[in-house]
């Protein structure tokens, strides 16, 4: 009667992160099993996972929880968790079915119990890629949007800026910004981004932080009339610059901390007192309070992506294996668009 | 024909101030002199000063403006400028005339030719104090509604902690709070106004910040499960201490950076990554962005004033002469409860 055991390959930490993580704190082990089958009446639903994000805000989940985070950090010897789309392969929920498509958190790991269903979302639209469950349709995109529209409030015209701009989540606001009629500008780190910013997602103009010395002054450049929204995932020295920038009123949406992941102490804000001066506004958020919106946000942006007014970069790779490098490009900013992990066909 | 001139006497700035101001780089002139009827057709209003408000914010104007600051600092040889409670002598506008009481921007000087009227306010209900007009009733009261109230949206049972709370904002910000059935916690610079705090405002609890060497652990004690809204008038290591302070979704006023106003550098945030850890919403706001509701404020305020129930505690001081010396006070944090001076009588 028992159903037969297959094995359940997992992507684990070996155990808490100081500094910089490198490949070998992950590894990826075969000995796990599991029963394609539910057993018992408690509410839970059997994935098999087919992508799985390779997100930023990942990293500092592999450092030990200090008293500034309020996410959970991973467990050493336990596979790490994420957001990612998967098939259903069993249910003990009345909302899935076995062979729904769904996305929302999963583990890193060939299948998965979910019995926590406040992060995951039943897919309704497959005539896309599924991978884009995993970003622009997934989490960074609603990211993007309820960060750009619900917390930045722009207007038509007004002068927004974006950092990490290649990135899965920057990539996206600056094209929300032009169907806005905004004028976009991004930084990222290399040529060959900046180039993609402005050759395939139509900003305005980017430039390479790496090549300026005068973060603000670059600004200044772009800017000579001041910053009306700014978008921010890097924290540090680039908000401390948009900060001098900013216009009266304008508004600040701080999503990331990027560049402070890196550093023992974070780099301290020096202008906070423009906040006073040019009555700005900024605000962190996370994407977990709008998921309420997820409906409006997919009926904006479908047709966006079925007519190719909308675009998103992705970068596949194949196999549990190749997670750790996977992720890790991301954490050094070597990714181009979004990278995701390709577990298993359907 | 000609209309009699009468003197006119002036608070005046000797010259730009670097560092903390002092007495001696203000002077009173009584060279000046002013004919007591307008002349052309061009809209001025000319007013009879009679309290001069001593407000923090007049202290960056007495420096030379930096990129930082959109304020219009004064001008050395010139009358300062700030709010104030006038009676018009003679007026060339249709809303105001010969008899009325104002409140706004005015100069430091027995009578004044007002020729902006965005920041000029027409008296209709003298049976409270004029003073009040400087204080409570005014842009510090203004200030402090909408701050609080349009702000950082306050809801019943929240926990509020305000800084220099016994200034002439802080104590009706507590005073608003405790209306609002929040819980509300002031920071002040001394036992006196600690006590006045309790005593008199009821505030919940109030510290002496100058006692606390670890003011992160010091809020940490009076907001065990966190601050919900930081009403922030000081700036610096105060904002820094209630940033990691805070609660999931919570709300912070930046009003202020008193604290920093002395410093040659400003001292640096170093705890801005619990903006998005804890999904913080920070605001830069001015009065000017408020006055649109100076109506429904005075609905409020007036009953609760009459009958008793928010109180205000004012320092007046006589004469032009003792403006110096009210505005060191004031800066100094030596103030207890609003600071005007009494340039006239009706």
């Amino acid at each position: 009667m028992a159903e037969k055991e297959v094995r359940n390959k997992q992507l684990v930490l070996r155990d808490y992160v100081t500094g910089f993580p490198k490949e070998s704190e992950l590894y990826v082990t075969s000995n796990g099993t599991i029963k394609l089958k539910l057993e018992g009446d408690s509410k839970r639903v059997l994935v098999k996972n087919l992508f799985l994000a390779a997100d930023p805000h990942l990293r500092p989940l592999m450092k030990k929880a200090d008293n500034l985070s309020v996410l959970q950090s991973f467990t050493p010897g336990l596979p790490l968790y994420g957001y990612g789309v998967a098939k259903v392969v069993d249910s003990r929920h009345p909302d899935f079915e076995e062979g729904d498509f769904v996305w929302g958190i999963t583990g890193w790991e060939e299948y998965t119990i979910i019995s926590s269903f406040e992060h995951l979302f039943k897919i309704q639209h497959s005539d896309v890629p599924l991978s884009y469950y995993a970003g622009i349709l997934g989490m960074p995109g609603l990211t993007a949007y309820s960060g750009f529209f619900e917390v930045c409030d722009p207007k038509k015209g007004e002068h927004v800026f974006v950092s990490a701009a290649a990135g899965g989540v920057g990539q996206l606001v600056g094209q929300y910004a032009k169907l806005m009629g905004c004028y976009v500008v991004g930084s990222a780190g290399s040529k060959e981004k900046v180039d993609m910013l402005k050759d395939k997602f139509g900003f305005d103009e980017a430039f390479n932080y790496k090549e300026e010395h005068d973060l603000e002054a670059a600004l200044k450049r772009y800017f000579p009339q001041g910053i009306d929204i700014y978008f921010d995932l890097v924290g540090g020295k680039m908000l401390d610059a948009a900060l001098v920038n900013m216009r009266v009123h304008g508004r600040i949406g701080v999503c990331g901390v990027i560049s402070q992941l890196t550093l023992k102490e974070p780099e301290a804000l020096k202008n906070a007192m423009c906040l006073v001066y040019k009555r700005v506004r900024m605000q962190g958020f996370n994407v977990v309070d709008y998921y309420h919106i997820y409906p409006k946000f997919l009926d904006l942006l479908l047709p966006q992506i079925r007519e190719g007014k909308i675009s998103c970069l992705e970068d596949i790779v194949e196999g549990l294996e190749n997670g750790p490098h996977a992720l890790i490009r991301v954490f050094s900013g070597h990714a181009i668009g979004k990278q995701v992990v390709s577990v298993a066909n359907e």
